[in-house]
Parts: C-alpha cells; structure tokens; sequence
C-alpha cells in the first residue's frame, strides 16, 4: 500500500493535472479527517455507489462538481499551497454538493446554487480557520453547515428552488413513546452500518462498508472508532426512546460517528483514556443530534454535522486543562 | 463567623471527605458567586425548603447528585485544584441537575440525563472558560443553558423523557394588553422576593430570604444588588405592562438579580458610577428576559439565565474602554 | 468642498456645540462607514425626506433623538476621543431609532425603548468592537442588530408596546412560482434605488439620490459600488424567482449594498480583483438575505442588516491568507 501511495505521490509531483486529481482525492478523505488519496477514491466511490443504486446519479455528479470547483476557487485565491495540497479547501464543498441535491430538486437553479456554495465553501474554510484559531480549533464541517443552511433557507424564498427533500416546518412536538422501538435487533445492526454511510447523506450498507475500508487503509483505529461511535449512538438512541426509523436509518448515528472518530483518533493518540472521553463526546452527540433536529424544526432545516461540530469543540477546548496523561 | 470559617477550613486541611464536601457547598455557593461554604449551604437550604414545601423533593435530590457527580468528575479528569476548591465546577451541574427535574417528568431516563448533564456541564465549563480566555469573561451560567437546553430538546425527540413541565412550542404572539397589570403593590413586593429564589429556579419566599442571607454572610453588597437588581427587573417589566403573573412569580427578574450582582459587586468594586451601570444592565437584562421568552417559544424551551450572560458579558466587554473611576 | 470641510473642521475646534454636532453628523455617515459631516448631513436629509414624505415625520424624529442621546452617552462615559469624533459610537444608535419606530407603534413606551436602545447600543458597539480585535474585524452594525432585535422581540411580551409593523411570526412556507416575477423592468430599476434607500430603512427614491450623494462627496467609489450592489441584488433575486414585491421594493438590496461598499471601497483598496470579490460577497449577501428571512419568521423578526455582517465578515476573515495582490 504504501509503495503504491509513494508511486502515486512521485507521478503527482511530475504532473500538474493528477496533482489536481490527488488534490480531490484528499479532498474527499478529508470529509473523514483522512489525508490520503486512496481514502477519498474509497469515500467518492462509496458516494457514487449510494447515488447510483438509488437511482438518483445527480447526487454524486453535484458533490463532484462542487469538489473540483472548490479546488479550482483555492487555486484561484492562491490559498496556502499545504492546505490545498491536503484537501483541507475541498471536504466542505463536496457535502454542500451532496446536500443541496438530497434536498432541493434538480434544475438549473440548483447548479447555480452547487457553484455558488462551492464558491462560498472555500470562503467560510479559510474564515473560520481564522476565526478558530485563538481557540486552537479546527474548522471541522462548520463551513459545509453554515453554507448549506444558508442556501436551503433560501430556497424558500425563492421561486426557482424547491426543497422538496427538506423537512417540513413544524413546531417542535413530544415524540410519542407509542411510536418508538418497534424495530428488531438485525435492524439495529444497520442502523450502525448506516450511521457510517449517512455521514455522506446516504443509507447504504455497501457504502457504509466502503468507507470503513477508506478509514482502514489510512488510519485502522479511525475504523474502529467510526464502528465504536456507531454503535453507541445506536444503543444510546434505542435506550432513551428515539423513534426506530431514525435510529436504524442511521440518522441519529452519523454525528457521533465523526465525534468519535474526531476526538479518539484523529486529535488525540488512542489510549483508554480517550477511548473513554471520544465514548463519551459520542454519547452527548446524539443526545445533541435528538436536540438540534428539534432546534431547527420551525424553520425546515436538517441539523446536518451541527451536533458533531458542536459538541467536539466543547471536547476539544478542555485539552490544555488535562493531566499530561490525560486527553491530549 | 470568620473564625467558624477558618476552624472549618482547617477542618477539611485534615479531612479529605470533608474537603470534597467543602468543594460542594462551595460550588453551590458559586451559582451567585460567592465562594463561601457557609453561602453554599445556606443556598442547599433554600433549595431544599422549596422542593420539600412544593412536595417536591426529587428536584432538591437531582441538583444535589448533580453537584456531587460534577465534582467527582472534575476530579477524576484532574482538573486545576485552585478551580475545583472553588467550587468553580459544581454550580453548572447543581443547575442543570435542578431544571431538568422542573421540566422533565420523574422516571429513570430523568437520572441518566441527570447524570449525563452533570458530566457535561463540566467539560462544557472547562471548555467555555477556555474559549472566553481572549475576551477576560468569565463562563457565568452558560456551561449551564448550554447543556441543559440541549437535554430539554432532546426530549421532545426521545419516548423515555417527557418535558412535562416545559413551555408549549409556539408562535411568537403579541401580549394582549387587556390581560396584563391587574396585580396589587403587595403582589409586586412577592415578585421582588420570587426574583431572587427564582434564580434556583423556585417561587419561594422562604428561599428567596435563605439565599439573601447566602449573599450577606459573604458579601453584604452582593444581598443588596441582588435586591436592587430585582426591585428594578418588577418596576421595570410593570412599567412597560408585562404579564403580571410573570412579575409577581420573579419569572422576570431572575437574571436581572444576577446582573445586578456580577456587576456591581463581583467584577467591580462597588460604587455609584458602578451601582448606575449594574442598574443599568439589570434594567436591560429584563427586557432581554421578556425577549428570549419569545425568541425559545417556538421550540418549547425556557429561556433560563440566558439574558443574564448575555446582558452580563456585554456590559463586561467594554470594561477596558472606561476610565480608571468608571467601572474597571 | 475640501476647503469648506476644512472651514467646518477649524470651527468646530473653537466650539464644542459645534463639535458635538460634528459628532453626530459624521455618526450619521458611518451607517455607510463615511467619516465625513457631508455625508452624515445628506443622510440625515435622505432620511427626513423619506420620513416627511412618507407621513411619518416621527421616524425622522426617533432616529435623531438616538443618535444625540448616543453620543451623549458616549461624552458621560468618556470613550476614545478618536472613535468618538469619528462618529463610530452613533450610527447604531441612528439604526435603533429609525428601527423601533418603523416596527414599534407610536407612544411613550417607544420613545423609552428608543432611549434604551440608543444607550444600550453605545454598550454594545464598544463590546463588539472588543470581542472582535482578536479576529480584525470591524463591529459592522451588528451592534443595531442584536439591540433592535432584543428590543423589537421584547414587545411581544410587553402590553405597553405593540409591534404592529412587525412581520406575523409564521412558520416558513416555500415561496410559490405563480406568485413571482410579474414585475417589469422599470420596477426592477426602481428596485435598485429602493435598495440604497433602504440601507435607512426607507423606500424612497429620492431618499436615495440623497444618499448616493452623500456617499460620493466622500467617496465616488463608494457610490459606484453602492450601485452596483444594487444592481447585482436585483438581478440575482429576480434569477432565482424571488418575489418581485420584494426585489423591487428594494427589501432584498439593503444588505448588498453595504457588502459592496464594505468589501469593495472601505476594507480593500479597489482594483478589478478586489471588484470581482465584492461581487461575489454582494451576491452571497442578496441569497443570505432571503435565508435570515425565513430564519427569523418563527419569531416574527425582520433580518435587518444580519446578512450583510454575517457575509462580510466571512468575507473579511480570510484577508491574511490571501497574495499581497489579491484584496488585502
């Protein structure tokens, strides 16, 4: 493997356009903190298998669009060389591609809104890496979200953009424990699978299983801890009474997948300590995940990585105050 | 008394177990800044006089294992020992402890949150004194609305916890006048007591005097802006035609007595261009109480304390801008 | 002209009646960041105009009395004499006042929210100020904006003030095809002045010459770019079907406008780099706008100018990374 990403990394440095191809790639490792090529091939294709076996192709082609778009905006604005290099400008807009075609239904105005949002992707990375870092944080999704609320919001008021996909507003109501937990253990173990793939907005055990093999080849505990955060949003769901369909859709399960993976392998070295702490961040994220879905209920939004983003920089801000051994 | 204090203090110096119940009361003294274990329980008392007066005393029992678990965890994590002796991460926990027992129905899904608010509130202190550090804020009660409005919105989404006690999820609409102002001036001086229990989230006349006393045997000041903080919120809400339940429940003058508190006997030295300012803020403060009100409504959430840290941190920021007689 | 300012300037210097008039009239002109008494003065015409013509002198009225009690509270609490004679510690206050009485119904109660406001904003502008040093940024009118929104909220909640120009708080809807774009092309360049005008919350053409002029007496690229905010707001409103009663009533421009003008002739030098950045910012603002819309329709709130500091902030964090060429 290794060999092989070396061979790669020499034809890159003698070729301006696979360089740009290795760009992308990265890019879309980095949706996963994975700065590897072979981890974005892994995730584009776990994408393009959700998007084609659901019969909706546009899906995957609007998170590629935006992808290289990004790319080539970083290009333009002659962004820090390293950053572009590890695909730090592309991750956010290849979800902003993703989203904007889960929820809002096809037509030109859509495209316009994917390049837009590319475009404007790139911007909030730099901005809020900026913005971070007297609190030594990093960026995460926050750009993705910020760019995607901001664009299905207007696509209510616009006459050219239907949100077909959105949530309906609504108030937020009491879930009726009449409606919860019907669902059987073998749905649950998708549920864990899902939560993997609906990390790129898609329900598929095929691509759940491609991703975890784009996290293995790169960084084996990042795997482990995508499974471990999975299954605890699952059992963390399922105790406290969520309605079955989300939890074995894996919609209550892709935040904590990212928090777990975010505090236990990536800004943090494993041990048991911080096995315990990113157990713990996943916990609180789904709880976060149950919260922010209701939060943005009136107003026809997805919650989207807002509890991952939220509650790993409320983990993440303690680090300097821990005991050496501690999280660090 | 300060002998007691200092016999006390020796006391936990040889005492581990007592130690650990010093933090405690300390950290319930912390809710209105005072770093006194005598302030702290006498505030417990308060606490406890209301629950069991209202036949409920499973809130008392909440706040207190939540107070308890936070500094357990504090803790274990090793947390700064200067910090934790202060009580300074316990009365986020006692708080989330005490409004998830006033809105949530009693059940064992009610203790997890407890206990996982508690955990939560910790690290969300740690993680906000470090993220306020730039700006020299202190946290105040946010590590407090953070978490528990996340618990509260959760919730709505999850069968085993029901927000019983919450606010129903509507529309902003405007208060009829016809409704407001039919209360009498003996009413007005209740709702100048209820202000200030109601900081522990109780309507209490007994209370309210059981945490003035808290205040005055470590800082007179501190009683008498709490006082006036209050005196100002039910003159202020009357004048402007507030819902007369309201102002007589100390449902609006809560975070005003807070206010008036941090800024004009916490983080100044008390004086009159210090005493016009918290004044000031504390009128302010009221006004933003009645907004968030509306603002939380469609998501069926109490506002809590947050015009305090909010009104609070914006009269604070400017503090290096004044002269050296102004507020410093 | 530069030899009457000068004039203006040396009598100011030997009286302080003048002086504090000075202060206000370049107050004025900070709502379009223009440090000059001309343009506050054409301003201040633009909005008494607008107000008189309209019928409502009394919004004219409120927004001066703002602004005077502003910069007095500025004097008493001895601010920094340099933003103080700059007028940086009055067009907030200028905002609040026009704000309150375009949303709020006349009586006693306005005028005290309108007091409140202009205090309170003063408070606030020296807070933004300093929470944003970390990050270089400029308080914008964000300082309106958090002030009026509280203000405008809190009079649900108060019998005393009734919000009658406020929008029905509503849950969001998408925005129906059939009802867009009937307008002709003579209205959309109605639309483009209404939008300068609208930047003081008034639809009037007149209104917004003045404006114009008072913006080019200070700085022509600043008028130029005004207009071409404009510009770009109308036709990317009307691109994506907006509805035409918004785009032509200038209610989708205000924003861009100042992202423009920010972006494009305040913060940078202006070159075609520069232009083609203000453009996209512009452009990013006008979608913005029509999102905060359906953000704040739970809570019956209007957007006011939140999309252009939310835009030019995020436009504006990326500064240092960008090549010495690129805006800077």
């Amino acid at each position: 493997m290794k060999a092989a990403l070396a061979r790669w990394e020499a034809l890159c440095g003698s070729s301006a356009p696979l360089r740009f191809v290795d760009m992308n790639l990265r890019g879309a490792g980095q949706v996963m903190f994975q700065d590897n090529p072979l981890s974005g091939a892994l995730f584009l294709l776990a994408i393009a298998w959700g998007a084609f076996a659901g019969g909706t192709p546009g899906i995957f082609l609007a998170g590629l669009v935006a992808l290289l778009i990004a790319t080539a905006t970083a290009i333009v604005l002659r962004l820090d060389r390293d950053a572009l290099g590890a695909g730090l400008y592309g991750y956010n807009a290849l979800l902003v591609g993703l989203a904007l075609s889960v929820f809002i239904a096809p037509g030109p105005e859509r495209w316009a809104f994917v390049a837009i949002g590319a475009v404007a992707s790139v911007v909030a990375t730099v901005g809020t890496a900026n913005a971070l870092k007297p609190f030594e944080l990093a960026a995460l999704t926050f750009p993705f979200v910020l760019v995607t609320w901001i664009l299905l919001l207007a696509s209510y008021g616009f006459a050219g953009l239907s949100g077909a996909g959105l949530p309906s507003p609504a108030l937020s109501s009491p879930f009726e424990p009449a409606a919860a937990l019907s669902a059987g253990l073998l749905d649950y173990a998708k549920g864990v699978l899902l939560s993997v793939s609906q990390v790129f907005l898609k329900a598929s055990g095929v691509s759940a299983l491609l991703i975890l093999a784009g996290l293995a080849v790169n960084s084996p505990p990042a795997a482990l801890f995508a499974i471990g955060g999975a299954l605890l949003a699952v059992v963390t769901a399922h105790l406290f009474g969520a309605e079955s369909a989300l939890v074995t859709g894996g919609l209550l399960g892709f935040s904590p997948v990212l928090t777990a993976v975010a505090l236990g392998a990536v800004f943090h070295k494993p041990n048991s300590r911080v096995a315990a702490y990113a157990a713990a961040g996943a916990i609180f994220t789904t709880i976060t995940q149950a919260a922010l879905n209701v939060a943005v209920s009136p107003i026809g939004l997805p919650a989207l990585t807002a509890p991952f983003i939220l509650v790993t920089w409320m983990f993440m801000l303690p680090r300097r105050n821990f005991d050496s051994d501690a999280p660090t």
